[in-house]
């Protein structure tokens, strides 16, 4: 692991409490008004028979699927994200590293239908270690959901090409926030990293902001093969 | 047809001349830094064994792949730009609207292993009726390599959703021109408007502006099933 990708993981752990409180207090309005749904929609279109949230955070997603008789687990990095998840009632929640996904233990679940990972592919190895977990954890033709940051869109004023950026936010609504950088990739490297390794696209969508109707986020559907 | 694409024709047909001049002398600066170049490497590294190009205009990139030693025809629905095809001196150019594409002959070739078509769909019907000249002139797993603007850029200040555009371009260099309507489609629609039709995505690229690295444009490359 390089040491962009060791901030990030240092950045959530100190973040982990004050991110709970915003998310469980509704104060992200990109998610509130565009992403959580596009996700959630996302999810319900593919109806997986069981799900993997690779990245959970403090869990909404989990128990928005689980509310509606999706059956999976969620995963992070994070051991006070998964606290705070495990808080609210449900115990298919797990600490672990992306890299140590296939070594883990989901109950009598073996092979999920599919995984999600909701603006939680933030390094540049990150997305390695997933396509890589697919290969033993995801069934056959199991699918891979992706939301994130429009590249096209966040890529602001720097060079339309992948690499490290810096984020400069350190608070949202009252909570403050330690940063941590992040790995950017374009529209064609997220689609071609994914087909190199035995996936291919079958869904492209790009959430839009309801009033302004620009893209909010990017969504990726891949199957694996 | 509906009117706008009606326009479309009838504004290439006024334009054929002075398009001709503006190619060949070279005066459309994003066409020789990137999209060009682009477009010749995406049929290069596909390596058709014959080739369609729909919407070829007045020949170039015709003539760019026949000097590589790749057999395949031009097709334009204006005549003025197919006469300044052939009067570059091979004849593998033919006239035709693409609704027509499936009843025309193209010498000894019943088939072809690749479509391209390089800013040539302008109109809302003309993708559905290239997807399905492909069904019939397409082998199976033959690939479709269409480049456009990239969406999330040419969207300017519109709202990022389907429609029909004005284009207020009147002139280029010292060349004066009708200007046309075009449809808009986001990166989202493009793939599903395809993959409806029976292709798949296997590539995405995103050609970018060498000076201001920005995206130029966008290349998707299709698979018929």
């Amino acid at each position: 692991m390089d040491n962009n990708e060791q901030q990030i993981l240092h950045s959530w752990a100190v973040n982990a409490k004050p991110w709970t409180r915003l998310v469980r207090d509704k104060k992200i309005e990109s998610r509130i008004l565009i992403t959580n749904k596009a996700i959630v929609e996302a999810v319900v279109e593919t109806q997986p028979k069981t799900f993997l949230d690779i990245g959970c955070g403090e869990g909404w997603l989990c128990y928005e699927l689980f509310s509606r008789g999706f059956n999976g687990w969620g995963v992070d990095g994070i051991s006070d994200l998964i606290e705070s998840a495990r808080c609210m009632g449900d115990v298919r929640f797990v600490v672990s590293s992306y890299s140590d996904l296939p070594s883990q233990k989901f109950g009598v679940i073996n092979q999920f239908s599919c995984f999600i990972c909701n603006f939680s592919i933030l390094g540049e190895h990150t997305l390695h270690e997933i396509a890589e977990a697919g290969q033993s954890l995801l069934e056959s033709g199991g699918k891979i959901i992706i939301q994130t940051l429009h590249p096209v869109i966040s890529c602001g004023d720097f060079p339309y090409e992948n690499g490290w950026r810096k984020t400069s936010w350190t608070g949202i609504a009252d909570e403050s926030f330690h940063p941590a950088p992040w790995y950017f990739r374009t529209v064609e490297s997220w689609i071609h990293d994914f087909h190199l390794r035995n996936y291919r696209l079958l869904k492209l969508l790009e959430p839009y902001h309801p009033i302004t109707k620009k893209p909010a986020s990017i969504i990726f559907i891949f199957e694996r093969r």
